[in-house]
């Protein structure tokens, strides 16, 4: 390895972070906390992350250096990202926000159930330290029974979305094809003819928006050749080192990307899918995802707060990735989808977007990913569908993010987390049971 | 000069904006429009910045090449700086916004008024383009009774107010005075104990809220020594270059000024004063100036949108010029200060505060830093007292941000600009006999 090399390499592994890209899937050990602080020792209003004028050395946190996204850092930065790098404004208009009705149930905290792979049960309370969260909401029926925060969150503030970004991004598209204004079955060149010489190219819409195109693209980080990696420092907004001959934009990156395996065979999870999504949407509107997240959902849903979305070096927002948004809000858009598209006084999303993700993706495609914890799910719309008994289906981010809605319980979760392990498979055997036992007390309770 | 110096320089003029500095009070040329496009030609709707999926290249504008500011480049970039840096939010709270009535006058366009230095008269109309205005939004008796927007900014979008954060810090620390949470007799060096070698460590801090302090702190953009590109380097976000041996955040560059002349003898308009009141405040208070302005002012007055500041590389909101925010909450400030600080149905700042800024400043000590077209004014708790008949008093900022309050017209006037000329001198001859024309039509109509 020549010193450049060497250099751009050691570039990338301390100024590109975690934040760009998403893992799920890979079977992670069950034992985090042998290998970790717990949440309570971790919490990062504890740890003094920031604080003070200056913050003392030990507790400044720097985008970079890659300081901010090591674990428990990390746990502060989920809350921060706007001070770390550049963002794009998700504005929520001049309006009112929409009401929430409150009813707490104060006996949601002793709720009990058996995680997965375990033999005793823990309580609901428990769970939220198990799975360091930093922000949970349960709805049901239209009111919230349950909110509360951890460490630097508050009600007022944005965190880190993660993958659930992609979960945006594949409802406007699917939006849009219910309008008609983009034709899913419509190869991605029609679109973007710059990714035909790009395995997207020969990929039809709706195979991006169910990640079942063939790409090379490993999420591998511990591999230093894997394409998650070129992805994360084309997207990176800082300046690029002399050396630097890689591609300087999200854009610039998805024209890079080659075929492995077939379009439309299996499930593969791939955060470029939804990038290249992004850039079919914003050549059909004249609008990025960013300005179509305000116009067509956030205005309408009568949001809190502005949400906002990282971009890189040309204003591109990471629509893989790259959403920040209110807990509160979170909760509003899953009550608007469990409410077939409907909120606010207004029919925000067509129902038949909604119908379409209720029914889910196909299964056997979805099974050849192999995800031990997720069997018999399918993805639609980048959406996680469970097929459970009662339909309940997810958006999903590293670190544990997630959007829970269980149609037939009348249940929306909304969790923000920052987990020490990217994968969800480190808090599913937890987070899914939990879950599930609280839309079946809810639903059940006199 | 060495190479590494050398390359030093040409990074500094590079990645180092404008945005950072503040320059008031420099005579200019008063024919600009011989040497900038006008208004209509330079209107950054017209040119297309940013627009596209990609943007073209000479579309594109970025931070670190420093092409984000370049005239006419600039028009865009000061409604999007979130887009090309590190931000800290502002937040409106979760509540409902304070409302604003309106009322529009559509006479004012068609006001006349002669500029100094011209014989002729023009419309208010006219002046708007003269000035580069981005938005302006005037009220009378509480009333909106005029409001426009131009090129890319929207009631829903926020401005870069520049200079005009002085005056939020300014009012800031005049309230915790008058709470006796700080006493402005005291040394700075009583707060901050490491600016006790610096020039700061022995002034009052009366005289930074004053800026009557004897620094050397040149802003003088042709002087490639002068202390504002230190200032701007150690609070530019972008990581270093490996040669650089300067400050690197505002804090440190704050350590290093030097005394030029004796403290409280004059007027001098210095931006490092404010970063360095910015430090007293969070010493004081524990909140950084950010945190501050939410929970003082923003929250209380009902603001329709968050604002945001620009930070540096350890998260210090840059307190002398990083505030960004909307129009119409600017014009809420400004109300609230114009009823001595009652708004949205309670006292946000005490009576004694305004009322301090009304009686203004030390004339005799601004008339010695000679401004020409401001004769008679005076500066106090960094708001600008013209003295005139009316008693009106101002915010203001680099490239025309203004912020006007005629408190015997009742009239408040609140503007973004995008002036080609930092120096608000530029502006000066057809902005200020405008707002002192519309404030006696007001008055005076029936």
């Amino acid at each position: 390895m020549t010193n450049s090399i060497s250099h751009q390499r050691q570039w990338l592994k301390h100024s590109v972070s975690k934040l760009f890209v998403s893992v799920i899937g890979i079977a992670m050990a069950t034992s985090i906390q042998a290998d970790f602080p717990d949440a309570r020792a971790s919490d990062p209003a504890v740890l003094q992350w920031m604080v003070g004028s200056p913050p003392p050395p030990d507790k400044t946190l720097r985008f970079d250096d890659g300081s901010y996204f090591t674990f428990p850092a990390m746990r502060w930065s989920v809350s921060h990202f706007r001070q770390l790098m550049p963002t794009i404004n998700v504005s929520r208009g001049l309006g009112h926000a929409s009401s929430l009705s409150t009813e707490l149930i104060e006996a949601i905290d002793g709720l009990t159930f058996i995680p997965l792979n375990a033999d005793k049960p823990i309580t609901w309370e428990e769970s939220l330290w198990l799975n360091y969260t930093d922000g949970i909401l349960v709805m049901h029926q239209g009111k919230v029974v349950y909110e509360r925060y951890f460490g630097v969150l508050k009600p007022e503030g944005q965190h880190g979305a993660m993958s659930v970004t992609k979960t945006f991004t594949g409802t406007l598209a699917a939006m849009l094809a219910a309008e008609g204004v983009l034709d899913p079955s419509l190869r991605v060149d029609h679109y973007v003819p710059e990714l035909a010489t790009s395995a997207f190219g020969s990929a039809t819409v709706r195979q991006l928006m169910d990640m079942t195109t063939g790409i090379r693209f490993s999420e591998d980080y511990s591999d230093p050749n894997a394409e998650v990696w070129a992805h994360a420092a084309a997207g990176n907004p800082l300046p690029k080192p002399a050396d630097y001959e890689g591609p300087r934009s999200y854009y610039e990156f998805l024209q890079t990307v080659q075929a492995e395996g077939e379009h439309g065979e299996a499930f593969h999870y791939r955060t470029a899918n939804t990038d290249a999504l992004g850039w079919v949407l914003a050549r059909v509107t004249g609008e990025n995802v960013a300005s179509l997240l305000s116009n067509r959902i956030w205005k309408k849903l009568g949001a809190e707060q502005d949400a906002y979305m990282s971009v890189d070096s040309i204003g591109t927002p990471f629509a893989g990735g790259g959403l920040n948004l209110g807990l509160r809000d979170l909760a509003r858009f899953g009550e608007m989808i469990r409410n077939h598209g409907y909120y606010n006084g207004q029919q925000i999303i067509p129902a038949q977007v909604v119908a379409d993700i209720l029914r889910g993706g196909d299964q056997e495609k979805f099974a050849k990913a192999g995800y031990s914890l997720l069997q018999g799910w399918s993805y639609r719309n980048m959406w996680w569908v469970t097929h459970n008994e009662h339909g309940a289906f997810m958006a999903r981010g590293v670190h544990g993010q997630a959007l829970y809605i269980d149609p037939t319980a009348e249940v929306v979760i909304a969790r923000f987390a920052s987990h020490p392990v990217a994968a969800n498979s480190a808090n599913d055997p937890v987070s899914l049971p939990a879950y599930h036992a609280l839309a079946n007390y809810l639903m059940n309770r006199p």
